[in-house]
């Protein structure tokens, strides 16, 4: 195990009805905020009402800033940079999903910061400073509620880039009411839910030795998925699958289950070329690249690939033929996305193959670096699981 | 699930030599602080001189409150209080395991009190202000280093009792260097491991339905004590299984893997008595109860006893007879115990059966309570889970 510090502080409230503590939440920290929202499903379910009517119970003044999309974008952030500066705001509530709360964090990133907020996201500076950020969670999926991370699409050339901060980014609070993601559509929820497995895969394969515990940690979030998912794609009105469910995705994400251990990420860094070029879902792109990114890196480190079939998916170990073994819990997992509605080729994701090679030099710049620390991939390796996960 | 909020915002610093960073964590809150410690282990390892060197550098002064026993007596703690009320202290660093970390929330629950602080203990009355509590941790076992538990022994009766504020006592940085463990005695070791164990045991045992993550999180960290205990006894100095056992110990008390739904306690509240009257470590106090607790109230929920044997100890479901699988899963708990060098019985703990009685009316106050929630034992329940202890 490696040496860490864990520092997670997002005060989490669940369950039914929480999402009446916002105002009193919130009033801790500001009473001008600003409140960032998505396409408009908050207001279409009502929550929006609920949220502006907690805030002026509290004594909370708002303005508002509307229109986050999947793969939020930089041009929304810098308006809501110039809108916090100009109102002097300060504080952000996101109500939304992983977009919608990683649009707030780049605000909150962005208002003190004198220069572009994009250096951030291609690591030309770090976060000195930044707005404290709460929540109101309507989807679970990016895990954003309590990481310290955000990931923006910048518009001009569909650079999707990613930054962490977990010193000012987390969120100061998250408010999980499963009921909320209630009527979340089928497909929506799947995506969501392929995230989480993927953030806990990240994590997952590692070449950091004796993390007994954190494997455990990581198997039992993802068997949670694998038991819960499917109830609630059957069931989607199941308060107790999909409070699992959003539990989970907090879980997968906020940082405990990984804890002294180097992660790979290789396939969130190849999905994000995905999502840059098509705009296509994170989870669904996340579904379509794990699997050919096991099938490309898995004889690596058999052992690890054959716990995880055994641990995670209930495969009968082949002491004869470990191969075997690993390539049926990587089917387990394939099937599993497929039995649940997700795409797990590029094909079904309708995303074309004639710009693999675009997509594996824009992952490594150019072939300058590579991704990944499980398997370090270099421009050819990025192509070849792209090749794939046709 | 049950509606939570979840809010532990201790910073950890895990990992070989992090105590020296204790300064520069301590200089933080303030720069004059009661350094409180035990018996003397921590002057003799050299750790004291480290935390005294990284203090001074970082500027910070400290008074010394040495001597706190296992079992933490309200003495010292009252001469704690004084002490910082006389020298304006306003930050208390606890170096040791948890008794001293316990005692240390005592005191700085005590100092902003005007009334007696065993009111707390009493129930009488709740923390409103604290003042903050760092810790470098020298034994895995309590998790007091993340949790906002203390539990104090009032000497004028043997009264053992626990207190909780999640909102004022969970200590502000926890610093988790393993290689601090590796001198521990085994037998030492083994009692941290047995409380660890009933932390998680005492959140498992649960009346509250659709937990399934919670679970998992729950078993995972069972599975993960029993893999890595043997290995510690076997080498103590084994860096990587002691830096399991310390990460889990804290885990298994930090609350998160027990959230939304409610533990059971009972066996805590019977232990109370038995170290309260014959100063028993805490540890082998749990090793003798709890396998006797088990064997009162397997059959409240035999599918859960079935599912722990299964999940946790590797037994096979007979399913034609689940009572003899539940059984099952109680013989290995306790042959897991006795191989690790622990009593599981009054008589192996050394503690006369004259005074059953006795205890069992101070846990339910004279039968005016009862203890534990899975099942809701009065005096004659305690009675008899101290008889199957004999």
């Amino acid at each position: 195990m490696d040496n860490f510090v864990y520092h997670n502080a997002t005060k989490i409230l669940f369950g039914k009805g929480t999402d009446a503590q916002v105002g009193a939440e919130t009033k801790h920290y500001n009473t001008k905020v600003l409140v960032h929202t998505g396409m408009g499903s908050v207001k279409r379910s009502g929550l929006f009402d609920r949220v502006v009517k907690s805030l002026k119970a509290a004594g909370v003044d708002f303005v508002e800033l509307a229109g986050v999309q999947p793969n939020p974008r930089l041009g929304l952030v810098q308006q809501g940079i110039q809108l916090c500066r100009d109102q002097k705001i300060g504080f952000i509530l996101a109500v939304g999903g992983g977009s919608v709360i990683d649009s707030a964090k780049a605000i909150a990133a962005g208002v003190p910061y004198t220069g572009n907020v994009w250096d951030f996201y291609e690591g030309k500076a770090s976060p000195k400073a930044a707005l404290p950020v709460g929540c109101v969670l309507t989807i679970p999926a990016a895990g954003s509620e309590t990481s310290g991370s955000t990931v923006i699409t910048k518009e001009d050339g569909g650079f999707k880039r990613g930054l962490t901060s977990t010193e000012y980014l987390r969120p100061v609070f998250a408010i999980l009411d499963p009921e909320l993601t209630a009527t979340l559509p089928v497909f929506e929820t799947a995506v969501g839910a392929a995230d989480i497995m993927s953030h806990v895969m990240e994590r997952y394969f590692t070449n950091t030795t004796n993390v007994d515990y954190s494997d455990r940690l990581c198997e039992a979030t993802m068997r949670g998925v694998i038991r819960n998912l499917p109830i609630v794609l059957a069931r989607p009105h199941d308060y107790d699958a999909r409070a699992e469910l959003m539990w989970l995705g907090t879980q997968a994400h906020s940082d405990l289950i990984g804890m002294g251990r180097v992660g790979d990420w290789a396939s969130h860094d190849i999905e994000h070329e995905l999502s840059g070029l098509y705009d296509v879902p994170h989870g669904a792109g996340l579904a379509t690249v794990f699997p050919a990114w096991m099938k490309h890196v898995y004889k690596h480190d058999l052992a690890r690939f054959n716990q995880w079939a055994v641990r995670v998916w209930g495969v009968e170990m082949d002491h004869k033929n470990p191969e075997k073994t690993a390539l049926e819990g990587i089917a387990k997992l394939q099937g599993f996305y497929t039995s649940c509605g997700l795409p797990t080729t590029l094909k079904e994701l309708k995303v074309p193959d004639d710009k693999l090679e675009v997509m594996a030099d824009k992952a490594t710049s150019g072939n300058r670096r590579t991704v990944g620390n499980f398997v370090k991939l270099d421009r050819d390796g990025v192509l070849a699981v792209l090749k794939l996960a046709r």
